[in-house]
């Protein structure tokens, strides 16, 4: 069994990856880096994955449009707006990748770029021209912190990871930054994730393996039920590992799936951790569901369910709630045959069972729930179908901060 | 042009109608009535709908039965338990029909039963029983409101109405209660309404009529996005308006239809507005999609946006919200078409065309947006397709109203 260990960096933990992350004005708080980079010293193969959102920011279909290739050599991201709704903001985003081609000595159409912020508001080119020159001067092998701040907005914590593990005996590395915390909804996207791995590996076999786990990570995270206009979650190999080249859906590509799986996960729960206004992480587990497919949807129904959420905010064991986010989820099962429980680190506790409630100790209840992480995790006993899901506590602070989010 | 005339009187408007209220037992606050009953002095015929939620609460169950044959002479609520998720909740709901009939003098099976509250506790058969011999004794031609008030949870505002038209020269009258604050979203049912009238019509074209209006009112009401275990919407008919009956879609169904609409807009317009913890009601009204069924999916994917509703208590004209809440609905229009404004009493700002931003007062924008009732006006400019979606803002009352909903 191939061991993943988790280790410092960030996204500039794989060999050749540098980054960087500043302030340069399209932010008016001076404190706020909003401008970040992410460089490989080599060329990289890539894959992405976009927001389902068919109001689509200018800057992902710019990324789109560069990444036909399948390669990339730098990511660009700014926060503090997200370019979208702009009639101007395809050619500011183009605009954007000039810019940093110039300094980085790059083919434009080998830049990724990305935004995050308010919806709306013409995003002036000048902060990212004039501070340019220095954001590529920054770029350093300890930057990953930089640019991880650079990318936040709401967010709290900086989110930010990086594994290594072996293939074929070559170490290699997996190193993320991640955004997000308001507009998050499991419809992939959902926020901005920058993936960088030293690991060698084909352009497709490198897109496969990011579908198939961000289907089971980022795809389940919610927040608040929104699906965002500017998310995409990006991945850059630049094969300096040495390990032989991932041709094929192997033992080597299996590995590599199983530590881009950690990444994502640990990136999964830290937004949901890390939701608007947020004080607990929730995670709902459903099993016996009738497929896969099923139990995705009934465990991101619960988790988006306001009431629940609620709920979970107070302490308030009322399972009752989960039953009626199972039973208005729109997948087919039989509610006569649920079971649900609560735990936390203070253990666990049934409260319901073939779909009714059952006595329990309210108090014993509380205990479990005044925890910051919760699982409420769902028996149907009706097929082989699992999955996990992630979201967080609705709380006064969540209204607070998007009551007023512009000014 | 028929008048359609709003009267007082709410369900015993309609003649033979009588209603009454009551403190039974079933909540602890004894100041609120938790127990409400209707009853016509004959025969009527009946229709109802219910929620979607395939988890449902067993007086649901009981009076799907009950109405099988298209009549019904009475219906039966509590307030303080949904009697959902009990195992013993069908033979609860059962016996309370049972023991009305035994006062009321007509066969159990002419019951209507339900109830709205907290799910998965219980409900004690006791006070029920204790009670109804007084509840009968109460029916009264006046009792519209004390029935209102029974039925009410979390409600701020007792929501009923009542209004006169004519068939043929024939005075009918239609009367109605509903409750309905949490736990309310686009899929049927979303409350409990309870409608009387004294029109003579067919069991048929009344569901007809009913399935008609529902569409557009009740079903286009989100609160939360949760869709209840409980929900229901009953008419009632007894035909003692003397009108000739209504046996086909001819005008005098499409006036019924009409006053039938007037009703349950009025219901769904004041159960948005007091949504729970709501300082404001939104309504959203698309225009220019393809077809009706988009322009609702749209109406309600805006309504539903939780960032969107925040903003909303903000008076914050963060349309881009607007956009993305309708780029994520599951439904296929162009985004480079949309136009979007904000309206209320104060007046009209458009804030965004051609699915970008333009430049607007923001200070004239929150002058509109401070008041306490919003219409956001979105034209997509690509077909024929219109409807109107009501909600409300998403507040800090909300959070704390359902953060302990139990205790």
């Amino acid at each position: 069994m191939n061991t993943i260990n988790q280790i410092p960096g960030g996204v500039c933990a794989p060999q050749g990856f540098k980054a960087s992350g500043m302030h340069c004005g399209i932010t008016k708080k001076v404190e706020k880096k909003d401008i970040g980079l992410i460089f490989s010293t080599v060329p990289c193969v890539s894959a992405a994955v976009y927001t389902k959102n068919k109001v689509k920011a200018a800057p992902l279909k710019v990324t789109r449009e560069h990444l036909e290739n399948g390669t990339a050599q730098a990511i660009l991201c700014n926060s503090g707006n997200a370019n979208a709704c702009n009639a101007d903001g395809y050619d500011v985003a183009s605009k954007m990748c000039q810019i940093a081609s110039a300094f980085l000595g790059i083919p434009e159409s080998e830049i990724v770029v990305a935004s995050t912020g308010v919806i709306g508001q013409p995003l002036n080119i000048h902060p990212v021209d004039a501070c340019m020159k220095s954001l590529v001067g920054y770029l350093s092998e300890n930057g990953s912190g930089e640019a991880a701040d650079a990318i936040m907005t709401t967010d709290l914590m900086k989110k930010e990871i990086a594994v290594s593990f072996t293939l074929g005996g070559k170490e290699c590395k997996i190193g993320a930054i991640a955004k997000g915390s308001g507009m998050i909804h499991p419809n992939m996207g959902t926020m901005l994730s920058f993936i960088t791995t030293d690991a060698d590996i084909t352009a497709p076999m490198l897109s496969k393996a990011l579908k198939m786990v961000v289907e089971d990570t980022f795809n389940m995270v919610s927040v608040d039920g929104d699906t965002s206009t500017n998310d995409m979650a990006v991945v850059l190999a630049n094969g300096l590992a040495g390990n032989a080249k991932i041709e094929a859906q192997e033992d080597d590509f299996d590995t590599f799936v199983i530590a881009l799986m950690y990444v994502c996960i640990y990136l999964a729960r830290m937004m949901a951790k890390d939701g608007e206004g947020a004080t607990k992480l929730l995670e709902c587990s459903v099993k016996g569901a009738k497929t896969e497919e099923s139990a995705r949807i009934l465990a991101k129904s619960v988790i988006t369910s306001s009431l629940f959420k609620t709920a979970m905010f107070g302490a308030d064991a009322n399972w009752g709630r989960v039953l009626c986010a199972l039973g208005y989820a729109e997948t087919d099962f039989d509610p006569a045959k649920a079971e649900v429980s609560f735990a936390s680190k203070a253990g666990e506790i049934l409260v319901c069972r073939d779909g009714c409630g059952v006595a329990f100790s309210e108090s014993r209840a509380k205990e479990i729930l005044l925890h910051d992480e919760i699982e409420v995790h769902v028996d149907l006993h009706q097929g082989p179908g699992e999955a996990v899901a992630w979201g967080c506590d609705l709380t006064y602070d969540y209204v607070k901060i998007n009551g007023d989010y512009r000014s």
